[in-house]
This record gives C-alpha cells, structure tokens and sequence, in this order.
C-alpha cells in the first residue's frame, strides 16, 4: 500500500508538474493539425468564384480595389474553403470563417478574428483563432483562443504561412495548428 | 499518518485527473447561465427602438437594407438588452455588446465577436464570447474565451439558439453558457 | 521513504490547490506589464500623423467625424505605437493593432478586439485582447485570451484607463497586463 502511495504521489506529482513545466521550449502538443485555407478577393469581375469580400474601407477607397497603403483600413470577410494540401480543388473538409484587417499603413499587417469549421470523417467541430498577422514573415503565430466539439475547450497557437499569393485575387495559408490544452 | 497520505494520495489523483478527464463527456460544467438577448436591426425607420445598425456591406448593398446573398459582407455592430426570460420587456440584466458578420453566400451564417455587460443582483463582471454561427442549426456552439468581475478569468462553451426571429428585423438568441474553467 | 512521500503529497496537494483557490481576491498574477498606447484618429486633415482611421460607420454618417450618438457604429482599425510611459515620443516597444467599435447610442461603449506586437530588449512576442470598454468609467477590464512568443499561452486580464483624451483626435491608454496563467 505504501507503495502504491509513493507511486502515486509520483504520478500526481508528475501530472501537475507537466501542467506548467519551467521552460517553454519544453512543450509538446496534445494534438497537431495541418490545414491550408484558400481566399478569393471579390474584385467586381469575380463574383462566382470569389469566397471574400471587402467590406469596410478608409475615406476614399472602395470595395473593389484594395486601399492604397499597405490596404490600411480594409476589412474583408471571408468564407473560405479548408483542404488538406495546398491544392484549391482538393475536397474541402471546411470553411474558415470570419474576417481580416489590414491595419498598418507602412507595411502588410492584417488582425485576423476567424474560426475553421470543420466538418469531415476525422474532425467534427470548430477551432476559433484570434491574433496579429505581420504579412509579410515567413512565419507568424496567432492564438487559438477556445474550440468546440472535438475541439472542446481546446486552447493553442496556429503557425501561419502564406502558401501562395497571387496578385490581389489570390491567397492561400497554411496553418499549423499545435494544441497545448486539449481536455 | 500514512493513511492520512494515502487519503491525500487519492484526493490530489482526483484532482489532478479530473481536470484533464478521458473524455469529454463526462466533463460538468462548474457555472452555468442562461440568459436572452434582443437584437433590433435598424431599417432607416425604426430609429428609436434599433439596437443594431449595419455599419459595412459589399459593394452594391447599403445600410439601412441587409444584403442580398444571404446578408454577406454585412457587419452589424450591436448593443442588446440581456433578460432572463425571452421577453423583450423584462428588466435587461446587461448588455451584450459587440458585432456580428454574415459570412456566407450560400446559406445564413455569421461569426460572432462580442461581450456579455452584466450589472445585476446576481451578476456582476463580463463574459467575452467568439464563434461562428451557423443560424440555421437548432444549436450552436461558441466559446467563452474569457470573463472579468465575477467571470475572472472564466472559460468555456456557450450554446446559442434562435429563440424567435421576425423578418430582418427582430430576432432573440438563447444562449446556454457553461463554464468549466471558474477560478 | 515514507517522509518523502508525505512530502510530495503535501506539494502535490499545494499545487493542486494553488490552481483553483476558493476566492478570486487571492491570486497574484504571475507577469505583469504595465504600457500605454496612442491613437490619433484621421479626420480628414492629419493623415501624415493619423494611426487609426474609421473604415465603417452607420447610415448617414462618414469616415472622417465619428458618428454622432456616442459614434455608436463607427468601427476604427489602429495600428498605434506602444511606449513604457505616457509620453507619445517615447521609443515605441511595439505597436497595438486592431480594431475598436463604437457601440452605444446612449453612453461611450467599445469593443475591442486587437494585439499588442511586441519587439523591444524586454519582450518579444504577441498579446491578444478581447472586451467590452465602457470608455466613461475610470479603469475597465478586459480579457488577456492568448499569447505568443515570450507569452506563449499565456491569459489574463488587462485593465485599461483613459489617460489622456484630446477631443475627437487623440487619446492614450494606459494599460496594465496582469498574467495569471503564466506556462
């Protein structure tokens, strides 16, 4: 019994431990997911095919032309297709949703407030991300704030990249997402 | 002593595995609240009794109309009576703040970003919610990504339903909140 | 052995309980930051200094004089540099982008949704912020619901203070960043 205890106060002391390790870079995911989402700007000859639009624009631009600027002061909202690759016609196993902000005036900065709502045979619920997309990096991290579903309570960070970009019609993001709370 | 131990031994294992259980079913929230809001668009004629406006739309819509298209590319920006009961009359508990987007060109969809003012008997403090909203469901799922005041530092899920919706005018969201972060 | 074990159990029973105390008024965060960020909004005249400008506005109002009635449905994106005290002319240590939205018709309410991207000696990383801003009161608070880099998965509470408002061009907040999950 003694023993028992002494392995158990291991195991707990262990489990509570690995709650807030001493060291970041010592953080492994509990789930990982790859995703690539693909945005078609409305740009007034696009309707069909376009899956965003401009929506919101500073004092004397209009909502067909991305703003002047760095595209300061545009808001586009977006609904996205989701694929596994990078390839736009693959079957989409979601819709990212939600908006983007350019909100710099000196450089290619975007807020991004979007959730992926995924509906396939491996995942069923949805995943909402929040944070500051500096373009123009290889890389940037945004937090996923909260999820539902299979994705219940879950909280982590999205790696984004641009995957491709193709003038101002275009645009396609690979998101590494890395959960670090999964319930 | 030792069974003392023990008996800590077993209560700290609770503790510990109860906050990361097996599976999410079995998780009970630790607060819940239910609660209405009252969303009353502005159409150019109801001034005085809108609690909404839309304030961007896509090219070729306007402000005082919701776009075609199913509603895409508007945003609303809201502040909204909260009520205990799903009478817009009752005595507003809060209000819940923030704006909705219509994201989607083939069916209703919105993706929410707002807040919960409470400032009653009961409740005092903010609960700030992100999610899509496919309003088509019976039920959908948001998250609850943080509280202030009596919600500090909460989590957790919010289930919203369309308790009545008249036209483009009026509708009224249930929305079931379950905490399971309390603090 | 058994000592160790009574030990480890009483530890364990700390850290178990540390994580969820029985009253709010006990925590201590675990980071705190205390900043300011400057906003002068475009109004037509200043747009060599301007750092936010309104994108979005209700019916009959326009983009260059926030909307009467509070400015309830003016949406503003800001990029505004971030500084270590109240002085605008202070090196910056980042910038706060995002957006703001006037949302009340009878008193100053906002919601805010937006980053601070930090990139200085001190701190190197992203927070994301989430929240009602009843403007008029002295301090509010506001949801911290993610990080990144130096505040990887980090969440708190920041509380906001006007700290300098100069007509319908300038203000300045001061905003004091309190951790409580720290990683």
């Amino acid at each position: 019994m003694r023993a028992t205890c002494i392995l158990l106060c291991f195991f707990t002391f262990l489990v509570a431990s690995s709650a807030h390790p001493g060291k970041k870079k010592q953080y492994k995911p509990c789930k990982e997911l790859v995703l690539y989402f693909h945005d078609i700007i409305y740009n007034g000859q696009n309707a069909a095919n376009a899956t965003s639009a401009i929506v919101a624009a500073p004092e004397g631009a209009n909502l067909t032309i991305l703003a002047s600027q760095f595209h300061f002061g545009n808001i586009a909202v977006f609904d996205d297709p989701i694929t596994l690759d990078n390839n736009l016609h693959s079957p989409p196993v979601g819709r990212a949703q939600g908006m983007y902000i350019y909100d710099t005036k000196n450089t290619f900065t975007a807020w991004l407030g979007f959730s992926f709502v995924l509906n396939s045979t491996d995942h069923h619920g949805t995943i909402n991300f929040m944070g500051a997309d500096p373009t123009t990096l290889k890389t940037r991290d945004i937090s996923v704030v909260g999820g539902t579903g299979d994705f219940f309570m879950h909280r982590g960070i999205a790696t984004i990249a641009t995957d491709a970009y193709e003038g101002d019609v275009y645009f396609r993001l690979r998101v590494d997402i890395k959960f670090y709370e999964c319930w």
